[in-house]
């Protein structure tokens, strides 16, 4: 199943299925616990982000041929950070250049396969650990490099969590529909170019591995969002590097899950 | 105000003031809105954390005397990390060495002034910072060492993160009682030994430059919990160094705060 959230004819906010032309099928209960599809066809004013998650978990360094681009080492576990949830954005929401980081252009894109927890784990080993996911969506770990590099002790949270940096969506694609997260391509353009396209069978730590060492003495809850790293192609790398700009357009694409679209502006 | 959180006589959850002799005067209200006093004295059965954080935001590296001892440069601004909300932990709970910490001690204290944000901040002045303030109270930054130093990229969360590693208590005072959080003395004892003793006036970044830095482009939702930093003393700094064990028992005391206590055990 396909989920969405998004703003109902009301201006509530719904949960659906079966998204097309401007409906979709309503869903009763709840994300986490059961999902009813009641089959009533209500029409769709606006998606938001499936889920609202209650922690924002990211791996960096998680794509070999990533790993290589930014001449770091490949980790011997995966590299955890977080994003203040704050952060979070919507599909076709702008992702806003923060005023800090106007000096110079800095702020850049990673595309991510973004996985949710949907029951509680804790020690789940690799084995059981897709037990655990509730659906699989796009995401935009949106990075302001000079912050994310100089800001205290090479800490990369604060470069990471400036408002409208985590935009994920369109829908949560339940694990029945992605038997297996490792064979999915992804392929991210930044006005209508290719920038980053890559399978995820390149990632250094699985989807399964990640599972089980965040899960590692640690709680992880419903609604729990893991970003899974990024491939190649981001634009710190390149030769001259490519920072976002207002009016720029990107679209994150995972087959079997859909399209994360989202324009750039400047910060009010 | 100082203001608890704590399991009834009817095992639900209420808000109280005036705790002595083991019964406190029932709040009403939201912690983030308005709080009104009834004046109703109800039992207390167990004190929890005074606030459920939405996110924990740490800084690191923010005592004079702390940079000096760990050898790390004075950060030019604060360095910021964050925690699982999972790692949430209550007065008198105990602290779990977590079995992947178990093959070499590595688990650390930080005593902590920490800060509830109580209203949603962005682009604060430092001048104005501490309006958004909803209360002050005692945090220890549970940390494994080992983990934080050599998980993947040199990134602190994973180290940080693990179950029970985030206790705060015992209550939150509101900011007319505190009216300058730099003029605070601090109190950490390990088994009766003192282990921390310095003023909140050593710090690097003061909680006002704290909160106007994190408010930069980023909205602090009300919630938010940030811990300001540890001063000097931490175990890892010791010669020979000092790790929790299972039957220690930690006290960490701010003058107009209170006391956190926390036994510590080896995880079940």
């Amino acid at each position: 199943m396909k989920i969405i959230r998004f703003i109902n004819a009301q201006n509530g906010v719904s949960l659906g299925c079966d998204y097309r032309d401007s409906t979709a099928s309503l869903l009763e209960g709840d994300m986490y616990a059961s999902l009813k599809d009641t089959g009533k066809r209500i029409p769709v004013k606006k998606l938001l982000s499936p889920i609202i998650p209650i922690n924002i978990m990211c791996i960096g360094l998680n794509y070999h041929e990533h790993a290589r681009e930014t001449g770091m080492e490949v980790p011997r576990y995966p590299a955890l950070f977080m994003k203040n949830i704050a952060a979070l954005n919507h599909p076709e929401e702008p992702i806003q250049i923060p005023r800090c980081c106007m000096n110079k252009p800095e702020v850049d894109f990673e595309m991510e396969l973004a996985v949710v927890i949907g029951k509680a784990a804790k020690d789940v080993p690799e084995d059981r650990a897709l037990d655990y996911v509730a659906g699989y969506t796009v995401g935009n770990d949106v990075s302001a490099r000079r912050w994310q590099a100089h800001a205290g002790s090479k800490q990369w949270v604060r470069g990471k969590s400036y408002d409208t940096f985590c935009p994920i969506g369109p829908c949560l694609v339940t694990p029945d529909e992605i038997k297996d997260p490792q064979q999915l391509e992804l392929v991210c353009r930044l006005n209508g170019e290719v920038m980053q396209q890559a399978s995820t069978a390149d990632m250094i730590f699985s989807v399964a591995q990640i599972i089980a060492y965040l899960s590692q003495d640690t709680t992880l809850r419903p609604g729990t969002l893991i970003l899974t790293g990024t491939p190649a192609g981001v634009g710190f790398t390149r030769n001259p590097p490519v920072y976002l700009k207002q009016g720029d357009r990107m679209e994150m694409e995972i087959d079997r899950i859909g399209t994360l679209v989202n324009p750039v502006i400047d910060a009010p």
